[in-house]
């Protein structure tokens, strides 16, 4: 290349990039001074393979309509569209924290800001301006631009018209993607480690029967089983009562042993997970409690929390267009665990069942988790409350924390089989117990911690 | 009357009658000569409400002779066509004593003689010569004409051109059959006095509480379940599971539960019984325990000890069958006693479920039985082998002995709830419990042998 070309270049190039600014900076303008409602559609990134409410997309108008205020209202009751009183003081405290925590921040005080945002936070958790700036801490101080760009969309879903969150999010949206997409990869590689460990393997074979025990004992559990690990594997090895538990909860236990092999014998295999399969899982794991209503689509109207589940007329359109979803070639291109992920929100979302839908979704994930060749994974029971939380996050609009929170899962669960079989260990980890598993809890003390930060939301999808 | 025509009238009538007798010889004459089969329809009374195969009446020829082979195999097996070497030492035995029996017979000395006859029918239970003389010497010098009438029929099945038998059987037949009817009715008025107890006596509603779990008790305690009545009532009022048993005794429990209350809240009103409620009958017995197979007809070939059931093809049309004759005027005409023992011997005979037929079965009886005011029968699990027993004759031709048992349990019901509200109990009995009971066994013990003696086949039916 010749000086002259070069320079010919580069000057041509920087008209471009100019012009590019240009065109950005007008663009900025004219969205930031409108509140069209297409404004975030164009402008976010679309991430088109973690809608949530995409069975709707063939409904008539009306129908439409309908779902829409069903939806507005369960979303509006949960986010809180007016302040009661007590609201209100609390929201006045949250300000005044909110200042001082700012104060602390200019001052360098991080610590003392930290825990002055997360004290707001903690008063007026639905208020755009405690997100924001808590967001805007996490993003420059914490270098948790995940976190942050959460509770931006989340101020954004309360006040759609909010400049100031809609500008943060363009800042942060489309960085978060890249990391998210990252952290799939790396999924990927250990999946793919684990796959090249020969089957007939006994150091793996040993970790799966344990994973076994455990992925049973932890998805009961989360629905308030009290048995522990080592009573769940007797229940399963013996078929004998233990003295002191309930019969539904030995019960819940059969069932989710009856569905696994269920699901080992015969779905990981089939091509299409049809409705008749996800009615044959639930009757396998509600049926020893409940053999009426296991296998059987509810007939009456449920209140899950803040949820209100569609009415049981709808049952059957919405299940037969979750059905189609599940087998469509969009949902087949997803990444797995966005894809599992996806599956579980939206069945745990119909709420087709009158009990066990969450043992009933969980296990379907895993299906498909297992038809990609990952393990089936364990959601521990000392996360019940953060799964719920994000669940809740996915009902007001955002569904990816729960998705990071399965990818999360989906790690550990690939570390527990990779250590399992790794020349090091003497012995298999077990994930935490409950507190009266006494001396047990002990020895897993430093475990279970390990796996309790790993598993925080915000750093866990931050690499 | 003048006396000239009372004469003629007394020489007509002693005409009529010299008539009658000696068409009676000359007819039993020419029969006994002859081994034509349909003598034995021709002579013997026609029990046609206790015919158990008419479900048979309506196939055409073929599918007739391919029952009839089916049928005479599992008889033949069952009565043993054919003696091995062992049973022929057996045999000549038996013989020995039953000239010994006669000899003492004669001599007078009875106890002697039962007990050699009853160690003739024990070495060769299948032989016609000691059913006869045994049969006779219960017939004339035990008054038992009831056990002396299965005898011969027994040996009539075994042997149809035994002369002997048939003659035999001719002196005894009606008698038994009225015996029988006799019976009925005074089981009909025992539920009357029942029925005149006003619904709101408090007795009377702690003894069906009472009653209810000892249905319960003893239904799965037939079947082996190893729960005591105090653990019964604990597990339906706690629903907590008891140390040392299995999850499925449990199970079972919950099972039975669950049907009395379908039975109660739905089947006892209803106008027909269909398959479909038999199914959902069965769902519920058999549900808790395996949520798979409740509700369902089996798709296997079974076994049960000597009898072969239909196959699996074949249980779809026996069921429809069995359904309508369940509503047919036929057995709907039939005393409900005989009607439900009927239903129960066929359900169980096509035994149509892979487990929890005999559960189903007693329910179904149960349910017919309510529905004609009749409390439910408990058929006690120390009965066990009696009852076995009674089906296992049933099958091989004599269905009246079942039908005399069930006679025997539901009057000892009714004894229970008779007694229960009458003035003199302060608290209801119990029937035995299993050795493994204890203290209770000992309180109960004299209950329990008065229980025992009422509940012998053969004396049992004997008014």
């Amino acid at each position: 290349q010749s000086p002259k070309e070069s320079t010919l270049h580069l000057t041509y190039r920087f008209a471009l990039f100019f012009l590019a600014g240009s065109l950005a900076a007008f663009a900025y303008h004219a969205l930031a001074s409108t509140n069209s409602p297409w404004r975030q559609l164009h402008r976010l990134p679309a991430a088109h393979y973690l809608q949530t409410r995409d069975e709707f997309a063939v409904y008539s108008v009306d129908e439409l309509n309908a779902f829409k205020e069903f939806y507005d209202k369960s979303v509006s009751d949960s986010v809180g569209a007016s302040f009661s009183e007590a609201e209100q003081t609390n929201i006045k405290e949250a300000m005044g924290s909110l200042r001082l925590a700012q104060e602390m921040y200019m001052a360098g005080k991080d610590d003392k800001a930290l825990r002055l945002f997360e004290h707001a936070l903690a008063l007026a958790p639905k208020h755009p301006e405690v997100l924001l700036r808590y967001g805007e801490f996490l993003e420059h101080n914490q270098r948790n631009i995940v976190l942050a760009d959460q509770y931006y969309f989340q101020a954004l879903s309360i006040s759609p018209s909010n400049t100031e969150a809609f500008a943060n999010r363009q800042r942060t949206a489309d960085v978060v993607q890249t990391l998210d997409e990252r952290r799939l990869l790396s999924l990927d590689e250990k999946r793919d480690a684990l796959s090249a460990i020969h089957e007939a393997n006994s150091a793996l074979r040993r970790a799966k029967k344990e994973a076994y025990f455990q992925h049973i004992y932890h998805s009961v559990g989360i629905e308030g089983n009290t048995m522990t690990l080592a009573q769940t594997r007797s229940v399963l090895e013996t078929r004998m009562a233990v003295d002191g538990k309930s019969i539904d909860e030995h019960n819940e236990i059969l069932g989710m042993d009856l569905a696994m092999k269920y699901i080992n014998a015969s779905l990981v295999q089939k091509l299409e997970i049809t409705l008749k399969d996800i009615l044959e899982l639930h009757r396998r794991v509600l049926g020893h409690v409940d053999p009426i209503e296991g296998g059987e689509f509810r007939r009456n109207q449920v209140y899950v929390g803040g949820h209100v589940p569609p009415g049981p007329g709808d049952l059957a359109l919405l299940m037969q267009r979750f059905e189609r979803w599940l087998n469509s070639e969009q949902s087949n291109s997803l990444h797995p665990v966005n894809y599992a992920a996806l599956a579980h929100y939206k069945l745990v979302h119909i709420h087709p069942f009158v009990d066990g839908n969450g043992r009933t979704s969980r296990l379907l994930m895993n299906t498909l988790l297992m038809r990609a060749g990952y393990p089936p994974v364990i959601i521990p029971k000392q996360q019940r409350s953060k799964y719920y939380h994000f669940l809740k996050l996915a009902n007001e609009g955002d569904i990816r924390p729960f998705v990071r929170f399965i990818a999360d899962c989906t790690e550990k669960t690939l570390d527990l089989y990779l250590w399992a079989t790794s020349d090091l260990p003497q012995q298999i980890p077990m994930l935490i117990q409950a507190e009266s598993d006494g001396g047990e809890v002990a020895k897993l003390q430093s475990y279970g911690a390990f796996y309790e930060s790993a598993m925080d939301p915000g750093l866990g999808a931050d690499p």
